[in-house]
């Protein structure tokens, strides 16, 4: 990305295994992501940044202390790389891992490419026990981020059985989220969206009702739907401010607000008027996806649970450039890439 | 009060039985409480309001629908009245009774009184198995408000056996939760606080560590008490900006901050570079003190634990304009009224 609407495909050296914890994978498949569109909007001119954070792939060649994975396995990728041994790795907490690192930044390329270096390669690649031709790929591809994504905020949220839940955002995430709220046990899944073709994903994928309105409107509806005081769990799959605003007016006294969408703003209400007032808790932040994917894998592998329903669009390497218009003009909900 | 700094006595009615829900209740003991200070700083001249919302008196009167107490009962009252029976309180949310409120507004006087009114009587009074005389008194005023409070903060943060808890602030609040969440099994608990006499009261009801120092030093200290990345459990009991930086600055990665210390902001640092980044969670709000008395007062009444150590002196009701302003002055930690 040369900075905001500017995606280019370039030739670039291929990378090569600098430290002998590194493997190099050649991408079998890679995704768009919703997030991706922030610096789509935002970059300055004149930055420039490799792109993608979520992958499969085979790894091709590995570090002399490399030792999980090897040549030919298919594994996927999680959209933060870590040593899997610190403190914070084995909390579940990879995203803080003291080791680790995000792709496409400090030397480290991006997923929507041919072949990714990958740091660390024993702490962050998971194996998937299928080939590289499995129809299950989109559907592994969900554990690099937008799945394990929608189950950390719904776990975040401590979602159980029986549970109400508010889902802001019918992007990816949201709809995946509704997903994991669903697996955990919620029996009333809310979702607010107003495209139609999402929400009816929505519903496949759990939600019990659906909400098309926004701001106050959209608060008044939820809180009707929910006895009147609003959902003890909202997930916010956005990360902009009306997203907030709207999670904040529908939980109820007592609940917890967990956010995924990464926030486009740093200050927002926290005082009497909004959360402190009712006891509501803040929670969220970026998922770690890692922690998640041997949990969430099996019921992808037997395949009854389909989270790559949200591909919606399948495009080469060179149509890159395309997909984010597409997905920036919601002509898309999610692209995948074969490059 | 009639506006910042302006505490006078006045000669009011007294109170009479409203409806048939009502007590009347002679107070026996009532305080000065660090929230009190916020209108002494900042009410605006010409409002009036009635002050106090601590007290423990004896019941004289009872509306006719009154059934848990009784004419010549010993009862505490806690911060808030609540009905007992609504959705909320029946969770242990009384604080956001559908049909109750708070002391000293809305026609229900406070506690910095002869004698108040006392709405919803049966699910807001606590008896006490004490006489008016006993020396228990002060010791379980703190039941209405401080020592809940503190175990509030403690428990929303889920401290428990073996955990590390960094403790804000050295008023009444924050030296009982250190004291809760010692009781809860906390291990390691460092007291962020500057006034020597309250510090060491602090070591008394638990503390491990004092950091005096405040701002990036106090956080530098804080690091380096907790191996470096700070604590996962953090309790707010101040309520001002500069004790929600601090907090945010020693909370660990995947920690929660706990605040009870009434926000005097509505905006906060919520983004990526406070909370989200590092998966924090934040949560805390007024303690619904009425749902934690039959679970505190135990200890109290067979003096395993000493809260009203935080009363450090007593004046009659005369004096109570002497009691803001010594502890506004910071002369004393929390004064102790008897009427």
């Amino acid at each position: 990305m040369y900075g905001a609407g500017d995606v280019r495909i370039d030739t670039v050296p291929d990378p090569e295994i600098q430290r002998p914890t590194d493997a190099l994978v050649r991408v079998v498949t890679s995704c768009i992501c919703g997030s991706d569109l922030h610096p789509y909007h935002s970059m300055p001119a004149g930055e420039v940044s490799p792109m993608g954070h979520e992958f499969i792939g085979v790894v091709e060649e590995t570090g002399p202390e490399v030792s999980t994975v090897r040549r030919g396995d298919l594994v996927i990728a999680p959209f933060a790389w870590s040593d899997g041994t610190c403190e914070f790795c084995r909390e579940g907490l990879q995203t803080s891992c003291l080791h680790g690192g995000f792709w496409a930044r400090d030397g480290v390329g991006g997923g929507q490419a041919e072949a990714v270096r990958v740091p660390l390669a024993d702490g962050t690649l998971v194996k998937a026990p299928v080939g590289e031709d499995s129809e299950l790929l989109p559907h592994l591809l969900t554990l690099s981020d937008v799945y394990g994504t929608g189950h950390h905020a719904a776990r975040q949220a401590r979602v159980g059985p029986g549970d109400t839940v508010v889902v802001i955002g019918d992007g990816a995430v949201g709809l995946l989220a509704v997903l994991a709220a669903k697996r955990l046990g919620a029996e009333r899944i809310v979702l607010m969206g107003r495209h139609r073709a999402r929400t009816d994903l929505g519903r496949e994928f759990g939600a019990t009702d659906v909400v098309a309105e926004r701001g106050q409107e959209g608060i008044a509806k939820v809180r009707e739907l929910t006895g009147g005081h609003g959902a003890p769990k909202v997930l916010e799959a956005v990360g902009h401010m009306p997203a907030y605003t709207q999670a904040v007016g529908v939980v109820r006294p007592g609940g917890i607000v967990s956010r995924v969408g990464a926030p486009q703003y740093e200050e927002a209400p926290v005082g009497f008027g909004s959360l402190f007032g009712p006891n509501v808790t803040l929670t969220g932040g970026p998922a770690p996806v890692r922690a998640y994917i041997e949990e969430l894998m099996p019921a992808v592998l037997d395949g009854s649970v389909l989270p790559g329903k949200v591909f919606d669009r399948t495009i080469g390497l060179d149509e890159v450039p395309d997909g984010y218009r597409a997905m920036d003009d919601r002509e898309a909900l999610k692209v995948l890439i074969r490059p």
